[in-house]
């Protein structure tokens, strides 16, 4: 496909998020950003003069003032799209028609009828589909999947909760485009809930839930206009596993995760992004209740398994995996479907959570 | 009210969990256990025998064949209750009848009425009334109330996330009386359902939840003829602040509390029993997320508050201090009717989350 070992980069759109993937590109090893675009030229200018302060490439990023120009330039080979989600699908598709590969921001789209339209364009020009989801490409989740496998550390799955909130400041609340229903009316369950309940699909391989509950905590503007500031869920897998999410705009920064079997436990305080500055870890806990004479006693046999990872910005950070993996399917001219697979199941539970949270009533996919 | 130094205590009903609070009896430093009352003399016999055997008093507690005589010994200030829930409330009543002071196992009763009957009695004839949950009495809890209310550590709680759960044997599931609908009628719900539910009661300070939603997950019978296995809900409380539980008969031992608030969380792995071996400690953490150019952060600050308690098996373990404080109650001769109302909620909100579960929809308070 593409003779240069490098696979050629766009970004389309020149959001805040796209400034960590810009970092994440420059430490891939085998791709090149070539441009970014904004609609307007001096947005995408600033954007690439700052970054360049800050993590330069060698040859700077050309700017491009429309989303068109980039779309048609014939010397990249993929485009990163962040744009904001109820604008994604028209772009998402011209750029599949285009011929072009694409890592999209999450939500793939507001609804999953859009996002199945998205990843259906993809396949039907030959390009290669992922969302943006960083956690999928840490060196953890193996790790992790080795102990859910192994029988002993977890077992049979029957429980996962996980939580995933920040505190939006005030400014944040009034503003921004993740409140404003025009723009991401997925709100917190699109920002956020999708990475709750990306975790409970791979925990599970992928077993789409058969009934879920969701429920509005708190909704940005008049209840069934607004958008999800505070949610939570409860999902019903076969066998009578089970999972439960929180997410919130208004509860300060958390991302843990927990996934309880008849057999044991595996917890992640920092499932989402690792925190800086410490180890990429998750505990194992098995735990022994243990009755002698009038002795009783619940004995804890833990222990904390470190991923040789680093945090964050390095060439083995999660985010960093991602571009480098995409890169490779691109490269190697080898097209991997699960992802679109994996981000349709995801967008389908988002729905279905949302509409029983609308209709107060369980929604069975 | 009485003359001694000692409260004299009897243990209604020779159950397992009667072994650990022998022990605590035995370390409360103010409480003297007079009898052992069974159905059958040999079995108070042998328990008595057992348990001398393990931590033995000076003086063995003398066995008796039947609980009448227990309640009408005029040398006993107090008696213990874990008999199972459904034979509880006429038992528990006499007990109050007779001007002995009860401290019973949760849960109080099979439904919140009977447990405001059990409360109104002894009210009426002035002896103290408190459930058994440990935890309450637990140095750690006056440690976490501090960073609930310094207003940095949590600030203001938005959500509280728990599980309690433990792999009950074949032998358990076949023939344990928490299985068994006549003798456990709330299952999971009362045996485990109930601290999760208190401590969050306990951290809202015991304001009730608005409305719960609860979902039997697993249940032991055929459909509305069992007891919960497996058990979830969600509570909405005032200002939209929100808590969910699990509870499992059927899921490995866990038993962690997440409270989070507006400017950081509070976390405890083991809520109920502190784990043995280990110190008794709750970790808070609060993050920074951290944007720097390209480089963007979630910067932890956490740290562990250990509590200077043992975990069990000593003077000042959970069980040991709630005895003491029970005898002190009493031998001071001042009731404390808060623990009465504390009980009396926690029952409610199991009521709510039981008759939702059977219902299928949400259930005011």
């Amino acid at each position: 496909m593409n003779p240069s070992r490098e696979c050629s980069w766009g970004i389309l759109g020149a959001a805040n998020i796209a400034r960590k993937n810009w970092q994440a590109m420059r430490w891939a090893g085998n791709a090149q950003l070539v441009a970014v675009a904004s609609r307007e030229m001096r947005r995408a200018e600033r954007f690439i003069a700052e970054c360049q302060g800050s993590v330069p490439w060698p040859e700077a990023p050309r700017a491009l003032g429309s989303y068109e120009a980039l779309i048609a330039s014939p010397d990249i080979d993929a485009l990163y799209v962040p744009l904001p989600t109820a604008a994604r699908k028209p772009w998402a598709i011209r750029v599949a028609e285009a011929g072009k590969h694409l890592l999209t921001e999450k939500p793939v789209a507001a609804t999953a009828a859009d996002a199945a339209e998205i990843i259906a364009a993809c396949r039907a020009n030959g390009v290669q589909f992922m969302d943006g989801v960083m956690f999928m490409h840490s060196a953890r989740l193996g790790e992790m999947r080795r102990r859910l496998n192994n029988g002993r550390s977890v077992g049979r799955i029957r429980r996962i909760a996980s939580q995933f909130s920040f505190l939006g400041s005030d400014e944040f609340r009034a503003g921004d485009i993740r409140v404003n229903p025009a723009l991401e009316p997925l709100g917190c369950l699109g920002d956020l809930g999708w990475y709750n309940i990306r975790l409970a699909l791979w925990s599970l391989n992928y077993q789409l839930p058969q009934r879920v509950w969701g429920r509005m905590i708190t909704e940005s503007h008049a209840a069934g206009q607004g958008v999800p500031l505070e949610f939570s869920a409860e999902m019903q897998f076969a066998d009578g596993v089970s999972a439960s999410f929180y997410c919130s705009f208004v509860t300060e920064l958390q991302q843990w995760a927990s996934i309880s079997g008849d057999r044991g436990n595996l917890y992640v305080r920092d499932f989402v992004a690792p925190f800086f500055g410490s180890d990429v870890s998750f505990d194992v806990l098995n735990t022994a209740a243990v009755r002698n004479g009038c002795h009783f006693n619940m004995e804890p046999r833990a222990h904390t398994v470190v991923v040789p990872e680093y945090s964050s910005g390095a060439a083995t950070a999660q985010e960093t995996n991602m571009f480098r993996r995409f890169s490779e399917l691109v490269l190697e001219g080898r097209l991997d479907d699960s992802w679109g697979d994996i981000a349709l199941a995801t967008q389908r539970v988002v729905d279905a959570c949302l509409a029983s949270a609308r209709s107060g009533q369980p929604v069975d996919l």
